[in-house]
């Protein structure tokens, strides 16, 4: 099994991973906006013909020069970790809403993140589905942030009721920890209160503890 | 609240609705195509800029003319279920892997599906998230198609290993049904096995019960 702790090290300055946060961010930015458009698109077939032929290009030119697989991650030499193809954080990941996760390091993270026509399951209401995927990632990083990494070990939603797409304010905080184990509560709210709340347990792998106790820093997602 | 199960029926003949299957879909699927290759772009800068331009061109372009809002769901007059906005089987979502879920009456659901880059977690895995996305929506279409459909009321997912990102295969029963409530046991494998098992369950809220009453058909989402 590939070490999911052995994150690759790039030599980036200040100023490399500034630009590259412009560039590749402002790209990503720019497709997660042609993902709504095409989703809610009303042209003519003629027109939407054409546009995918010029999609088609774009993708063709991109793929003349790019990494063997996906992103992964990796670490500047100062410690920020570049989880740049994160399905909910990934700056160049244009599935992702993208969620900027703010935390301490008591344990809790917050975020707030509107949710538009991609992230839909019932009319209008988000995806069941896409609250567990936000919760996941953000009760992960409060376990990260307050000193405890570790994997999904298990992951239980109650869904109070239907969460509207639009505005979100996402919640979690670490609950105890026993020895490798972290238990973490979150829940995401609407303007009128909490609609999920979830109880998330993450557990530091044996093959992985030996790689964090060498780690003297705590990582920065990005 | 809006009432979920309120879908629009759109008058399509049958002609109209394969030829937006083609047209919509295949637009979709360039799309993701470009979401993959922008999470993997490693060109010059000044490149990307102008491939960012380009992007910005045609969101104006399908933006001159679309939906006010998400897609929702409607049913064509034979009883499909366009839930074309969808986040995981959405035939006009990009962020979609899509998710081509196959059932029976008995309220089995599966699929096989390879996710690509957009749904990494870990370096090389499905993102915890991710599969949480894609068992919720199993478990809710094995309910729907053993005549118990319900909103997620309760996820509890239990993950055994990590997945690695490429082909797995997703199931899902309905395990026992109790009035309102119907529980779903779901799973996701990869070429050794089950990595992740969850259990939902899944309730018809007091005011869709009589909506569903009403309707004499098992939906056929696609």
């Amino acid at each position: 099994m590939q070490d999911m702790l052995d994150y690759r090290v790039e030599a980036l300055t200040a100023e490399e991973h500034a630009r590259e946060r412009e560039v590749h961010g402002s790209l990503t930015q720019s497709t997660r906006e042609l993902i709504d458009a095409v989703l809610r698109a009303t042209l003519p077939d003629g027109e939407l013909d054409e546009i995918r032929g010029e999609i088609d290009k774009l993708s063709a030119r991109l793929r003349s020069n790019q990494l063997p697989g996906p992103f992964g991650i990796s670490v500047t030499p100062e410690g920020t970790v570049r989880a740049h193809g994160n399905a909910v954080v990934g700056l160049r990941n244009a599935v992702a809403p993208p969620v900027q996760v703010e935390k301490d390091s008591s344990g809790k993270a917050w975020a707030d993140v509107t949710l538009g026509a991609a992230y839909e399951g019932p009319p209008g209401m988000v995806h069941g589905g896409v609250s567990a995927l936000l919760l996941d990632q953000l009760c992960g990083e409060a376990a990260s942030a307050g000193g405890s990494p570790g994997m999904t070990g298990q992951l239980t939603l109650n869904y109070r009721r239907p969460t509207p797409l639009g505005p979100i304010h996402l919640e979690a905080h670490i609950a105890r920890v026993d020895g490798i184990k972290t238990w973490v509560e979150g829940s995401i709210a609407d303007a009128d209160g909490v609609t999920i709340e979830c109880e998330g347990l993450f557990i530091l792998p044996r093959w992985a503890r030996e790689a964090v106790e060498r780690s003297s820093t705590v990582p920065i997602f990005e």
